[in-house]
């Protein structure tokens, strides 16, 4: 079988940068089977978003929200879309600047990333809720 | 067919964030007839880039338009590349952060993504031209 | 062969934006005997990232790293993460900024990119080391 897709959910996390690599692998136990391929992580939303980075400090994780929230204020006086929130339009510009999907090799049942990478949920929300992601295997 | 691929062009636009979801998908009609796949779109230009976020509030793509303007300066005094003018090496930045490239997964003939998903053109130039796309789809 | 993977290497870089295409290409010749298909290069660390840029004027390549410099500093005084120096905490910021995976497409033999563009190894850290890249390309 080709291709593989399905959409699984991520529970509710707390706003910032969480690592989410096994809630993630938990869900798609089909990569066991695979010898060789890829696997694509699209989120959808636009305010959230994905990236990797180290899977050890959680230091690192406390860092980047505290350089994104430095980066890209709240509290910037020229947002016009601001209905939701002053949560809101940042959360859109840290979506764009850090992405909406991860492709990943996939090697002999694994994913093949070094083995300080890990998956990380970005939530940009302070109230984001479950986020849905589509994972589309192909091998 | 398990690939097609082809080269789009997108009509000039105008320098900022520009909704281009309907004019990608009105060229890549071979979309309606898959099942489960993979669309990559990959922009073969340096000064411009690709993105997904907000299709509904256009305010969104001014709020962006500006960040971008306000935190990637075109008159930062230590460029060493200007030949083309104050928004050239701005926009080489630019395009590196957002990126060169999406991967979006298809379903039963559709565009997988969000609801309030769409996809942007970044025109980071002032007058850019028609930019090139390459579509690659894997079903 | 619908599909090729391998894991290659790149000599140690120069902390920077570094251009890597030929280096890249010589290690997957491959793809000259591959009429349509897609590649993607990842990253296996959380300190340097790949991104597409000018592979012309070497000072695109140094302004580029100016602007990261000054705009993930290596003295913010919150960073909790800083073990391995300064210049560790900025490397993850900025691998996240620019990403962990590059997806090209591949035509007639060739990668399908604008003339002016380059595969680029941003490399975060003073003495990086050699990176480890995984190469997948289907087609």
């Amino acid at each position: 079988m080709p291709i593989i897709q399905k959409e699984i959910h991520i529970e509710p996390k707390k706003r910032g940068f969480n690592l989410i690599t096994g809630e993630v692998l938990s869900q798609i136990p089909e990569i066991k089977d695979i010898t060789t391929g890829l696997l694509n992580i699209f989120i959808k939303h636009t305010s959230a978003s994905l990236t990797i980075n180290e899977n050890a400090d959680p230091d690192v994780r406390k860092d980047l929200e505290t350089h994104f929230n430095i980066t890209v204020s709240e509290n910037a006086s020229f947002y016009k879309h601001r209905d939701e929130g002053p949560d809101d339009m940042p959360a859109h510009i840290k979506a764009s600047v850090l992405g909406s999907s991860l492709t990943i090799p996939i090697t002999n049942g694994k994913l093949n990333m070094g083995i300080w990478q890990g998956i990380y949920l970005c939530e940009h929300r302070n109230y984001g809720g479950s986020r849905s992601l589509v994972i589309t295997i192909f091998n």
